[in-house]
């Protein structure tokens, strides 16, 4: 019924997490209606983050232009301390509290929730890498305060403690059950300041 | 804080409806954990669509590859017959029903929610140079069963009558105060036949 490119457009949106068909098609028109050059704007935009935006080679955070991140080529990073977080949009969050200068390390998930190939592709292996190869001294296990996150965090402390570094988890702030990436900026703080070591 | 072209890309999706900023953050992050190839196509998708989806010329339904739309194409349709819609999706809603074998006429809104600049923006006068140019018999008005669409079918009719053509209304079987574009096939198939002469 609908024009061929306009189907596949639809197609496209309804494809991403948390948009229905009803919806994209609505999301389709819109666009429609807006200008052309927005549209086609969008399409470029989308192109150079197809083709430019991946992950750090180091900590698999979000990088771009370069093989590794902006924290990571920042020689005025604390290279002492690495953060530990489940997704790169935990590492924005805790950058935008301006509490913390080390680094970090994006596992991309945590241990529980997921099959035991989905385990093999979180960053694990590469951060034991790290610690061995690195000047740190200090982890700092920021995956979310759930019992998923918990057990990635227990999991972690007992790796790497053995390898001679001392492991923190966040701290007293964070609310129990809740959610890194939509925390505050303060409670982020607090946590960061508060950390407990394991 | 993110990649520039990230940002950029966070920014086009909470510019759409109903996509507010976090939301947007995650389907970007979404695209960018699924493969390359697929967010490329994607981008290559909707750049043919802001190039080549466009308003037909004659009715203002969406239109690909020519000027004019696949129905106005369609030598074969009831050419005594134009149907009178707010918006495309209207259009592919009555066209799923199969109820219909006559033209359409899309206005783009309708008149009571608009500022006056809005208005005139209308295909109204369009509609009135096709009555007067092409053999059309009846107008069906199919704006949306609200106030703001009762008020423009009115409208139309008190004009178009005057030029010798039969003016409906979709008939019984919609309910008052819902939404033509979700109304399911039944629905809409009985509010075809039971049109209502003004």
């Amino acid at each position: 019924m609908f024009p061929k490119n306009f189907q596949k457009l639809i197609n496209h949106f309804s494809d991403l997490p948390s948009i229905g068909p009803k919806q994209a098609e609505r999301l389709v028109l819109y666009l429609f209606k807006q200008s052309r050059e927005k549209t086609e704007d969008f399409a470029q935009d989308l192109h150079d983050f197809a083709t430019e935006v991946r992950f750090c080679e180091r900590c698999f955070h979000l990088a771009e232009e370069d093989n590794f991140c902006a924290i990571c080529r920042n020689t005025k990073r604390d290279q002492t301390k690495i953060c530990v977080t489940e997704d790169p949009l935990d590492v924005i969050s805790i950058e935008k509290t301006n509490s913390y200068q080390g680094l970090y390390h994006v596992l991309g998930g945590n241990l529980s929730v997921m099959s035991p190939e989905e385990i093999k592709r979180l960053k694990i292996d590469e951060l034991i890498a790290r610690v061995k190869k690195e000047k740190t001294q200090e982890v700092i296990v920021a995956t979310n305060p759930t019992t998923d996150g918990d057990t990635t965090a227990l999991y972690l402390a007992r790796t790497l403690k053995p390898l001679g570094v001392k492991v923190f988890r966040l701290g007293r702030g964070m609310p129990t059950g809740g959610d890194i990436e939509y925390a505050d900026g303060i409670t982020l703080s607090s946590a960061l300041e508060g950390r407990k070591e394991m």
